[in-house]
């Protein structure tokens, strides 16, 4: 194997110049620099990550916790961390939250990374905490901390459970149910609290008996639809797109027409929100903006020499109008 | 930070003690190692694994490529193999195909991963070549090496697409459609090639103008369902689900009914397959099995002494018959 003592001997420098150089250390001139480049390229020489990083104390690598991969949410948001952390020049590590509790023992805190982007992990995870105490940086990626301060890109949750409260009311519906997220996360806590405050802004009660919860998935909706028709609501708002396509799925099974006998509304407006056999009414906001300033405030707080307080990028939600809302049916 | 020389001093013991000992070295006693693990948890120790991975060689990482992530089928795969990595002591590592140039020329190859899992790529791409001339263990996911041998977990993509075929061709369907995966794929060739061969022995033809082919995503099957119904087809084959997917929510668009209007059939049985807005006819095999198995056969290269000749395990599919195919319309 082609060494670092082979690229010296090539460009006619000392060993340690040669890593300097492909580090792009300052110490190296430019004419340096350039020889021993042309000198590892006619070697097809490739520097060892893990030597390097024993050099640098810094790995380049960044990992992302997510609860659940086959949730078709994730992938959106992955996508574009991934993309703006290539091109910080990091490499993302992917960990299901699944592995929460090895990655607090193990994994994430072996300084084998740099830092880690929080896309998910319910309010009392301990994993923020730890990650704290042991200095590793962290940001938060559509999720506040909790009591935990930290940096953070989030999306005004609460105001996107009002807006559809709002347009529930003013389409006429009095009997509403909903069908959200996990209680122990942030987002589904704002947005059903948002939601709650837009219904009681408007007169309209949302009794306990019309609430159910559940993971952020598709069998959630599918699941719990036929539970909230129970109270017989005339609407149905969901904690995130992927449930209220569940639960869309469901009513089709059940033989209800939506939105002839049922408004369904979402959140998030992913791709598959505005599929011809979906038409998703939801909460839109910018995910690839969001998920990019995740990985940017976080690049920003490894790189940064000055201590400062935790900074916060916050987006602003949106109704979308298409076709699973209408008027109650008389 | 706490360092082995903390756990050393605590435990009485010399700190290359401490190192061997976490690491399960045999030459020290298993009093001893009981002594350095008490030592270590008491003080709330992680090993750096950067440090142990220069001494071991052994990096305890798989990279896993795939073509893209946001691509509904990628998900259950990877679900799978992370688990199976785990379960063996490996963590896997995420690179999507737009990473491939980068990758060969930094990422997978400076020896900062013990051996990759290629669950996509190109039949002409240069990365097994790559990664063999740099005695970096891989194996094949759902792909055939194209030219090239290697270890490797498949489907019988040819025998799936002559299942479908046979059923059209039973069902009464002479004028059939196809919208397959890249050319340059084994997938998309093998699937293409089967449906062929079956409708051949059916004596049903296949001019290349009811041919449309492009990436294995929603896009391709959207996009392309309005050229290939200009021949008039009966009954489309798609590549894979999501193409079937795009194709069947195009035709909503259009107002074709399926399948008194047109039979639609895929290939994978994905999740989304069998949600009631799809309930789609497809060629199933065990995803989540083929996906272990790969993972399997990746870590037994990697950790077996001897050297041997290419392995592979192949998995038979069988075709699902929901409620996308019918007989022709009069």
């Amino acid at each position: 194997m082609i060494t670092s003592r082979d690229v010296a001997r090539l460009a006619g420098v000392s060993q340690p110049t040669v890593s300097r150089a492909l580090r792009g250390d300052q110490r190296v001139s430019e004419d340096t620099r350039q020889k021993v480049r042309r000198a590892a390229e006619a070697l097809n020489y490739v520097p060892s990550e893990t030597g390097r990083s024993l050099s640098t104390r810094m790995t380049k690598r960044i990992g992302v916790v997510v609860t659940d991969l086959t949730n078709p949410f994730y992938p959106h948001l992955i996508g574009p961390v991934h993309d703006e952390l290539e091109a910080h020049g990091y490499r993302m590590m992917l960990f299901t939250e699944r592995d929460e509790t090895a990655v607090t023992s193990q994994r994430l805190l072996d300084r084998s990374i740099d830092g880690v982007v929080l896309a998910t992990a319910t309010v009392n995870s301990r994993l923020p905490e730890e990650l704290r105490s042991r200095e590793l940086p962290f940001v938060f990626l559509n999720r506040e901390g909790g009591g935990q301060s930290g940096d953070a890109a989030v999306v005004d949750n609460e105001l996107g459970g009002r807006l559809v409260a709002q347009e529930l009311a003013r389409l006429g519906h009095r009997e509403v149910a909903c069908i959200g997220g996990p209680p122990e996360t942030t987002t589904g806590r704002d947005r059903e609290m948002g939601f709650r405050l837009g219904l009681s802004e408007a007169g309209i009660a949302l009794p306990e008996s019309s609430v159910r919860r559940g993971p952020f998935d598709f069998d959630t909706g599918h699941r719990l639809l036929e539970e909230v028709l129970e109270s017989r609501p005339t609407a149905v708002f969901c904690g995130n797109d992927v449930i209220a396509i569940g639960a869309l799925n469901a009513a089709l099974r059940l033989g209800a027409r939506i939105p002839e006998d049922l408004t369904l509304v979402g959140f998030d407006d992913i791709p598959m929100a505005s599929w011809a056999a979906f038409d998703l009414t939801t909460v839109h906001y910018d995910l690839s903006a969001l998920a990019q300033a995740a990985a940017r405030l976080l690049v920003e707080r490894i790189e940064s020499d000055e201590e400062s307080g935790p900074r916060r990028t916050r987006f602003e939600p949106e109704l979308v109008l298409r076709s699973t809302h209408g008027p109650p049916p008389r």
